[in-house]
């Protein structure tokens, strides 16, 4: 193993650098074989379960449609030079593109190309899950030049019974409630969304595998966009009333703040915990809209359940977004290692979290003579000083360590160290 | 009828010329004379009923006053030439002035001119209802200039038992509860205020009774201010259990922002409706204060109606307020015309909010098979989409319309539409 | 008397440049002369209660130490000469040095000497209550320049059982419930913290103990900081369940707005009161923090007791906190008398805040007819009839006048004579 591949932001490159040419989307082959990549980089001792739900099944409003497999597609043009070739970059073709072979004239080809004539050089991503249809994409400066005459397509691709396929890895608790975690696998050469939120995702796994002592069970779950969740929730009533907490991981590189999307209701406790861990490194707190990923589903009036989201600059807000560029060098190391440095923080404080009582409530109690204190006095307290004192001030048996962090200001660990320092010294229970 | 005047507009500015010259105060024949011309303007079919209260009456802390009438007053000069003369403007004479006919030197009269010096082209506006007087008001240049002498004067005015009028129009409505819209008739050529308000309330009126379904009671109270609403709060006890939101409209032209002023508690339902009008309109929203019009009144602790108020900006915040200069020429058609656009969407409010329930509650109902979302993916959501996602991410059973459509920062009919096409697709009941 | 004497600033001058001289710690007679000079101050028929708690006693969590007195305290150099003396100045002795009479050379000295390099020409204040030592403040130019050679150094301090004095001055009240009024008397010469708040109160007194009617008690506290209130606390559990309301004194001149510290909860009424006075005069609000003087004490879980903190620029903000720049000419009189003012008016609202009705309460009541309104109209309302509209506006028996006054934006007096006018005309009962 290289040294880069040794840190947790080397890693995830390298785990990204292999994935980005897989041709994914919301079924096929493409979704399989991520899956086999994640289960690959699972630390020992985890393993991963997937479910298939057949083509033809209902889940609530929708249907699960018929499996799409692609093993080739292009345009040649009319001096018979290819024009357009899958191979060379997923984008190429609309996902879910139906079979065809056929010659025909520019013009006609026409309606079935799509480019971006702001961004001439980029390769937009399009889809059509829900119109059997077929098109390809390529840069508009390539599309303007493209010669009147006759064109040969090839799509060979298939569309037939088989199944959606999503993965799950658990880590279990020794508590009740569980934390969901949701990372989409359906997009295909795009890097920020979202192999950042699968790599970021496999890395949490193996943070949380070596804690020690986990009190809440973890459930990842890697399933296509929209339809799905759906699946999932649809074969998960067993669990969706243990769900306490969740986040929707997506978009965690590209530059750009942290960005916490609040859950619905907007005042669940994983909103405390991720708006006081993103708003202290400078990220941004924003509400629910119900536009974006899977939190969408999640959220549901009729599942409710308590789901935020961390990105960073979040969809449709950077140019790159859902376009070839949106590549390896579009993300950054530092960047996902931040992402995962803050998800480690809320779980941090989902686990650590607590109502303590303050046992020396009279006055405040003499630190000094704990060794807890500076003994010249006259000076500023430090910032270890200035923690145990707000968590002595705060701690009435009804204010949780999350809460006084919030009121002091200082960060969690801060206050969770104080109070492990004045539980050791008999001041706390 | 000429083009102007099909036009609200249009219509407004030519009630508004014709009432200009009548000399209204809180009693007298100038309050039947404009009463006579609101009726005149009502549509087809909506009739004002009027209630005369004699003098003497005891209103709650108030006694109606002797009737004001006023046949002709002027100054003369020392040298026998008119000064002053009512009939060039209703603000030369103090209003409620009592008869008098003497000759007097002009250091005995000088007390009884008012003017401005820091406006010395205008005629101010001076009332002494309560305080046997008489005075009349001139421009402060003119003032100056007069010559010393013995001046002849005349206020050839009566101060009798009468009655104070006061005239309702009320358009039923299929459900309970009424709407109380009220506006003052005792200024006399004032514009903005309150010739904006009266023709504002009329073509509410013109715009109510041409719709199809009204689920309120709209009442209008034209009323002199204070007194006159007094008097119609102790003739209305039946009526005043009935009322759930009301609004004061006056000086509803004459530039600057829409301003809404709340409530006295501030919460009231009409409070959010305006609020949000208003606000989006990005016109000022105000707390309650006890100094300005009737809602002082309706908003008393012994009755605590929720009666807002509508202006632009508001009295004695703009130099022509109560002077010659708040004439024809202050306020413009365009700004009426935002002012009944912005009560239409009002009552568009209170007559079309109400709290549906998502019917497709688990995840998002596929609006594609319904025609509802565009076929191909990848790009944003157009604001009708939206609209949707919103309205069926918040119906909950307990969220109105409104607060979806302030949560989700879109117009009220945005999202009253996006719930009609969502009841068409049976996705909300 | 001297002019100056005679006003409240003048007084307050010269007793802080008598009290100024006085090396003060938390014990000893330093504390008792301070005592006295306050008893000395107070108006005829006002007496202090002084209390000694044994050195040795247990206070909650703390135990009273042994007195500390200093006869001498100096240090010579190499070459005889004298280079700290600490009847120059009360700051050169670190506070509670114990006693030690030695020779040795400058590197073995160099550790028990403290200074301000940034600050060169100031002397810093140093303490060491709990940890047995001794030491020396001197300006930083000083310490620089100091030769190498072998210093003699004294201390003839005792360090023996004795007794922690504080004393309390007690103004009885008409009704129940207590004002608790607390300064630290621990601090040497050093003026703004802390002869000011010494200062200030004791002509607190003098304006209270001039009140005819007083409907609370207010109790003042002149104790060490920290284990003096402790002290204090421990021996009046028959006091605090009283205790309806409290303010810390200190650093009351020093330039600056007025900074008001919060109770820990944030919500008490003297929070609302003090806010209120301090806004209107430019001042500061702030929240609580655990660092500070003794609202730590009082404030603590098990006390709970609603005490906040009136200061001008807070500790540790000003660069003269804690040296010798803090002194005299550090602190002007109308700073001082501006902080006095600012506490009258808190005891104007702790005194006569209430709950009135609005006897009148159907529509505005005709005020003209009762004296209290201009005859004529068409004016703005003055300030005085505004303040009565507001009252009656918000007399529904649960607003009280200081609501009243924050919801008008109008200071309390205004509100409260108001009151008072409508009280008289029998319009509020």
């Amino acid at each position: 193993m290289s040294a880069a591949a040794a840190s947790p932001g080397g890693r995830m490159r390298s785990w990204m650098a292999e994935a980005y040419p897989i041709c994914r989307s919301i079924t096929g082959d493409g979704v399989r074989r991520t899956l086999d990549m994640i289960e690959a980089a699972l630390p020992s001792g985890v393993s991963m379960t997937r479910t298939g739900v057949p083509s033809g099944t209902q889940v609530f409003d929708w249907t699960i449609g018929d499996e799409w497999n692609v093993r080739a597609a292009w345009v040649d043009g009319p001096d018979g030079r290819r024009v357009v070739e899958l191979a060379d970059h997923t984008l190429h073709l609309v996902s879910y593109s139906a079979p065809v072979r056929t010659r025909l004239p520019l013009e006609e080809l026409r309606p079935h190309l799509h480019s971006m004539p702001d961004r001439p050089d980029w390769i937009p991503y399009r889809t059509s899950y829900y119109h059997r249809n077929w098109g390809f994409c390529l840069p508009h400066r390539q599309l303007e030049s493209l010669e009147p005459g006759v064109y040969e397509v090839l799509v060979d691709s298939t569309l037939e019974p088989g199944e959606l396929v999503y993965g799950e890895v658990v880590l279990p608790g020794a508590g009740a409630g569980e934390v969901l975690v949701s990372s989409h696998v359906c997009h295909p050469s795009l890097v920020n969304d979202n192999l950042t939120g699968l790599a970021v995702a496999t890395e949490l796994i193996r943070h949380l595998a070596g804690l020690e002592d986990r009190e809440l069970t973890y459930r990842f779950l890697f399933a296509p966009g929209t339809i799905g969740s759906l699946a999932w929730l649809s074969r998960s009533a067993h669990v969706i009333p243990q769900i306490r907490h969740g986040v929707v991981l997506t978009g965690l590189g590209g530059g750009g703040p942290l960005v916490y999307k609040q859950t619905r209701r907007g005042d669940a406790y994983v909103d405390r915990a991720a708006e006081h861990v993103v708003g202290r490194r400078g990220g941004e707190v924003r509400g629910y809209s119900p536009y974006g990923y899977d939190e969408r589903q999640f959220n549901a009036v009729g599942f409710d359940l308590p789901v935020g989201r961390l990105t960073r600059t979040p969809h449709g807000e950077y140019p790159e977004y859902h376009t070839s560029a949106d590549d390896l060098a579009f993300v950054a190391d530092d960047e996902l290692e931040e992402s995962l440095t803050a998800l480690v923080e809320i779980v941090e404080v989902l686990e650590g979290d607590r109502v303590l009582t303050n046992l020396s409530p009279y006055g405040e109690p003499q630190l000094g003579k704990r060794g807890l204190y500076p003994t010249m006095g006259g000076k500023s307290a430090s910032d270890v000083v200035m923690a145990m004192l707000w968590t002595l001030a705060y701690t009435d048996g009804k204010a949780s360590l999350l809460e006084i962090a919030d009121r002091a200001d200082l960060p969690f660990a801060a206050i969770r160290a104080a109070a492990d320092d004045l539980l050791d010294a008999g001041l706390l229970g």
